[in-house]
Formats: structure tokens, sequence, C-alpha cells
């Protein structure tokens, strides 16, 4: 049932909930090698589905001369593709809504999360799958027919995805717009509202959200760096890491294992890929099957946050990873799977580990699960933190930016990773955090 | 012999001419299968130098089913590693010097060019061809030591490069610099005296001044669109457009002919590649040979120029090539060879090349023609036209867009194509566009 009531948060949890019954999907883990739409191709040693669309998972082996780590081989989901994400908004007596989506998808831990209006890959929109066509796609389709708010491309888990790319959109509406079953019109209060509960408002949707505009720009001459700097440091980064990705058999990857049921690292660390028949009930196609990959341990995804000169500065670095689409984006102060580290020596965990997680209860000042895209992940979560410190400590390869800096890089395109547009989606949840978004219409 | 005059324009001229006599280099066209560092891989079918460093010259077949013509094989240079083209800038009595080189190339068609500071591929810098150290290299390592002005990563022309790109630097300094032989303090307006010139200022250096700061960046309010109505256009472009480039021996190529000479088209189109045996008199090495690329005919580079609102603006449009980072650029409003076209029907021209080509010379602001890169480009030239128009034509696939547009785009990687940075380094050598250079120190 759609929500009559626009901005009703009330209706909207009473909507979630009512949908839980009729709206679902019974996951059930099986052998990669029994899926049936699926098989592992001989020739690239990948997992393809038998259309030749979708996704592939595939082996890669990394390499870079220049990190702690030089060479490692993995498992990685690549689709290349560039599909839509697109959040419709529109003013109802003068506040902004945005039309958010109740989405069951087979990776949720809890079932239904908020998804954006629209959450097209390229093959839901020329419907590979067979699928009804996707609503709301149309208001995506034409930029000249709406106002459109956002329209840039952003990566996805560089460790996880090679070169996934999503355009991330933002198109404002004036006239009527029918609500389909499952939409209703939230503000973006109450979407934020939502943000500070675990596991509500999915992946996709907080990357949307991240690329809005942030209120007023604090002047340059208030940040710690001026953005040409922020600029030329990424540049030197992004100029002096050589990386190569080749690919190579997931059979023949060093340190992982694939005995036709699942594929696992030798240390039990990382993830493992794993197959899964899906039954879904509601909107979607029935069933289908697929392989997923499925998180060991929940991630962490962490600032550091301070107030120089009167501004809020968060600390950043510029993180090169295997799978993203111009060697380094800027990351959080810390992404990582707290469980490979807190096993080894304290000097050996990735810089500012240690103070996120022993920070004192009065530091924190977010601390919110998340999950990770549904439609490719099973049941992984990341814990989405921010710690106030009181003095900006310095490190060589960090950087402290005002959050108007980030907003402003992303105006364009892979600069800020989805860790980073994760925890600013969330930074909006908080009370003391500009919400000025209301100055764009 | 080092200029001891800063900023004597004379004297400098002076110095390209007595250089002459002790700086040039002798090209000899040889068969590219007689070249002795240089050969045909068998694996791939492409060309590669013994070292395996450098670049290669390879073929590929590109795919891009939603343009004019969809599909279509070329040999390509692919040099995938960043080099840097760096401008050191230093104040002498309060105004903006900078610190050109005059250098000899194989490819010039008139010996000596002006070149930046720096012009070092990563194989120069690590000195893989035996050579001397390349002097003030140590200013562009460093960004922590310097004032640096500008530092982004450039594309060079999409269709003869495979993702070739620089990193442009511009790094001011405050205390003594030994001028080296060869070497001389130009104010930029000299430097902009000198691009009115045919061949002197060579295309790094373009590139590079290019993407300095250009004056007050003129209110949003005040051009045809806003920067993030012509980021969204780019989004849209390079988000919907297919582009598949593989590579291909260059034996097989079709359309293209090897004969152990030279690659030539079979309509003795576009361009050869060749083989030279350089001897090299001078700072560098002396003697070596290599394949080089020499284009059929002079190509042509230009802008329509109008007066919107009282805001000089410019005919830009997003041109899909195989060799760029992502997928489009920021392209002039004509980039071609003329010669494909007049002996077509006029309307198989691309947009505006007829406006152009027979503009009235009063309409003239600019013409001048430029030399590609002298180190893969043998004798091969474009025309750098701006011609003004009275009214603001407007295509579907073309945006009006002001020079300050452009600069605060070139403050970021992969925007601003080659071309357009070359037309607008030209731009500033008239006397009636904005020189507001002086502003950034």
């Amino acid at each position: 049932p759609a929500v009559d009531t626009v901005g009703d948060l009330d209706a909207f949890r009473e909507l979630m909930r009512s949908s839980a019954a009729t709206m679902y999907t019974n996951v059930e883990r099986v052998a990669l090698s029994a899926l049936s739409d699926w098989y592992e191709c001989t020739d690239t040693g990948a997992f393809r589905h038998r259309s030749g669309r979708f996704f592939t998972i595939e082996g890669v082996s990394v390499d870079v001369p220049s990190m702690p780590i030089p060479r490692w081989d993995q498992p990685i989901i690549r689709q290349p593709e560039i599909g839509i994400l697109g959040l419709l908004v529109k003013e109802f007596d003068g506040v902004l809504h945005c039309l958010v989506q109740l989405k069951a998808e087979p990776g949720n831990c809890n079932g239904i999360q908020v998804s954006p209006t629209v959450q097209a890959t390229r093959s839901n929109y020329t419907r590979v799958h067979g699928g009804t066509e996707t609503p709301y796609l149309d208001y995506f389709r034409d930029r000249a027919r709406h106002r459109v708010l956002v329209d840039v491309r952003q990566s996805e888990q560089g460790s996880w995805f090679l070169s996934k790319r999503n355009r991330n959109m933002v198109v404002e509406v004036s006239g009527d717009v029918e609500v389909h079953d499952g939409f209703g019109w939230l503000t973006l209060a109450q979407v934020h509202d939502l943000l500070g509960q675990d596991d509500v408002v999915n992946m996709d949707t907080r990357s949307v959200l991240a690329c809005l505009p942030f209120g007023e720009p604090a002047p340059d001459e208030r940040s710690r760096h001026s953005t040409g700097e922020l600029l030329g440091w990424l540049t030197e980064t992004r100029a002096s890491v050589d990386i190569s990705v080749r690919r190579k058999p997931i059979r023949e990857l060093n340190g992982w294992h694939y005995d036709g049921n699942i594929v696992t690292h030798e240390d039990s660390r990382h993830f493992d890929v794993i197959g899964v028949v899906v039954q879904a009930h509601g909107r979607e196609v029935g069933t289908w099957d697929q392989p997923m990959i499925a998180a060991r341990g929940t991630g962490l995804t962490a600032f550091l946050r301070t107030t120089i000169d009167g501004v809020p500065h968060v600390l950043v670095h510029a993180k090169v990873e295997p799978g993203i689409f111009d060697v380094a984006e800027i990351a959080p102060t810390v992404q990582c799977a707290p469980e490979t580290y807190i096993h080894l020596p304290r000097q050996t965990w990735p810089p500012f580990l240690a103070e996120l997680l022993t920070a004192d209860a009065s530091r924190i000042r977010l601390d919110v699960t998340q999950s990770e895209e549904g439609g490719r992940f099973l049941r992984t979560r990341s814990r989405n933190l921010i710690v106030d410190v009181d003095e900006p400590v310095e490190h060589p390869d960090y950087r402290w930016v005002t959050v108007s800096q980030l907003a402003e890089l992303l105006r364009h395109s892979h600069y800020v990773n989805i860790q980073t547009r994760s925890l600013l989606a969330c930074l909006r949840s908080l009370r003391d955090s500009p919400t000025a978004v209301e100055s764009i219409v």
C-alpha cells in the first residue's frame, strides 16, 4: 500500500512493519557449483551468469609496490556498467521531501530497508531479468525535463568491486507524482532520523544523500587546508602510486580456496564468496540464484572529528584500493575490518584504529551500524562511528577537511569513497551538524 | 648559454637563434622493421622498445555504438605512465616570471621550441635512457617544500594516445635558482606574446599554461549554464556512452596496412606510423631510433566565441575519444582534420566546420598554427583558430561556457582536453582577453 500521508514518519514506520508480511526474500545457501543460472567459466576461471550479463566474480592479483602489503590475490565483483541511483525530491508546503522506496533485498539482515526512488543497474532497466519496468526511471532519463540537483558518478567499495560506479542523481519535480505501492514521501529530516537507526537506510540511499549540497560552504580560509591543496595532495597520491590489477582464475588465487562450495580465505579472513537461491515475494521477479559476498565480521568506518577555528573538521586519508576507478579516493580516518587486527600487535594496526576502538563513551558522537548493498553482500555490515577529539592530531598521510570541502568535492566523480559518503550521510542525522539542505531549493 | 637578463624577450629570441647552431636534431626516416631498439612483438602485434619501457604502438579496435561511425580500427600510442610537465615560476620586482627551456625535439618542424622547465616522462626521470639527470626536477618532487599553484593530471590527444596523462604542475619559488644553459626567465606576458607566433611554444607548455588560474572567476549567474549543469551534462555523456577499446595486432587492423616500412591507412588518411633515426646535438643523449606518428595534413582546433550578457563565452562539446581516461572530455567547437571532410558532401561535415573555414577575416580573432609534441609526432601541427560570432548559435550537443568555467574545471583532472587547453593558452595572447594571472600571487 502507498503511504497517503506525505511526511508522516509514524505512518511510514507502520508501512515498513506491515510490508514485511508481503515483501520479503527467502535466502537459502547453496554450493557455488550448484547454481543453475551461473557457471564457472573455464577460460577465465570466473563465475558468470549464463546470459553474460549482471556481474561476474573474478580473481585478481594486485601489485602496489609502495604499500605495506605490496601484493595480494583476491576475488572481486566485476560489474563495469553504470547503474542509476536516483532520488526524486519535491516541495510540499515549502519543505523538501524525497520519495523513498521500501525494498527487500536478499542480503539484508532485517528484510526491508529504505532505498532511493530508483536503484537500477543497467541490466535492470534494460530488463534483462524479465521483470517489470522500473518505476520512476523516466524522471532520471531526461535531464532536460526536470531540475537536476545532483548528477555525478561515484564509486562503490574498492576492495570488493572492480570499477563499479553508479550515477547518483537527485531530481526535483514540481508536478503531481503518483505514489506506487511501497513508496512514500519523507522529509530529509525524517530520512536523517532513520539514519540514526541500525540497518534501516540502505547503502544506495546513503550514497545519494551524501551528494546533496550541504548548506553554505565554509569560506576556504577557515579550513585547515585550501581545497586546492587537497586536490594537489590527491593528485600526488594518484600520480605516484603504481597499482596493477591483473585477472587470474579464482582457483589459482594465492591464499584462497575453492572446493566447489564456497570460496574462502585460508585464514578464514576477509570474506567468502557463497551461492544463494533467492525466493522473492513482493514486486520483484519470483526466484533466482546468484553468488554473493559474505564478509567475515563487521567492518568499521570512522571519523575522528574536531573543531578548528570554530569550524568542524574530520580526518581523512587518500586510500588506494584495487577496484576504484582512479588509484585512490578520500577515505574516512579508519576503514577496515577490526577482526583482522585485534589479534595482532598494536603497532601493525592502521593509524587511529586504537584511538577509535578505545574512545571514551562521552566522545562518541555517532555509533550506528549500517548494511552494505543487499543485492551483492549477504548480511555484511559496517559500524559507522564518529569520535570527537579536542586537538587536531597530525599524521603525514592524513588531512583534516571540513564537511563543506567534502561536499564541494562530491560535485565531482571519484573523489570521495562510499565509506566516507555513508559517514557523511549519517553525520546529517546529528543535531549539531549543519542541515541547510533546504538552501538548495 | 644561459640568458642572464631576466624577462628580456629580445635576448631570449636571440638565444633561440644562436642555440639553433648547437642544439638540433637530425631525423632520418627508416623502415619500422629497420629500427634497432624497437621490434614488432609477435605476441601482441605491437611495436615495443627492447627495454620494455618508454611506450608501445599498438593496434586497437574501437566500438562506440552510439556514434555516427560506430566502429573502427587504428594504431595508437600506449604510454600509461604519468610524466611531469613542470613550470617553475618566481617573482622578480613584483612580476611573475616563468623558467622556460629551449628544447630541440625530433618532431619539431622548426628545430627548437619553448618548453616547460621540466618535461619528463617517468622513463626520463628514472633515467632509463642513460642520459643526464633532468634539471630542476626536485622542485616538482616534493610538494611540501614550495608553493604549488597547479598540480593536476591532464590527458593528451585521445585519438593518438591510449590513456596518456601528464601531471601538469606550476611551482612558485622564492629563493635563488641557478639558470642552466638553454633556460631563461620570461614574464607570462612574454610567453603569451610568443604564443601568437606559429610553432614557438610547444604543446606541453601550452598545456601547463592553460591550467593556471585565469583571473577572477565570473559569477556563475552570468554564465549561460551553471557549472553544476555543465558537470551534469558531462556525467550524462560519460554514463550513457558505451565505448569499448580492444587490442588487436597492428597487422590485423581493418583499413590499415603495414608492409615492414610504414603503417598507413588504406585511404592515405589520418596518420602514418613511421620509423626514424635521431641524432641529437645539445644536452640530450646522442643517438637513438624510434617510431613516430606523422599526421596527414594540418589539424584544426577552433572556438566559436561570442559575448553573452557582457561575458565572453566559447562553444564546446563533450567529445568521445578512444584514448582518454574517462569516455569524454570537453573539446573545442571543432577539432578535426579538415582534409578528411573537404571532399565529402557538406552535410557529413562536423557541426560548425563550415562556419569556421569560411569565416570572414574580420571575424577571426586568432589564427596561429601550433605543433603537437615533438617527441612522438613528426611535423604534426594544428591550426588554432578563434572566430567571433554575434549570436550564440545553439546545438543540442554543444554548450556555451565562459573561460572562467573552463579554468575552474581545469583545477580537476580529465575534464578539459589538450586541444581546448592549447586554445585557452593561445587565447591569453589576445589583447582583449583577461590576463589576471597575476592575481594568483
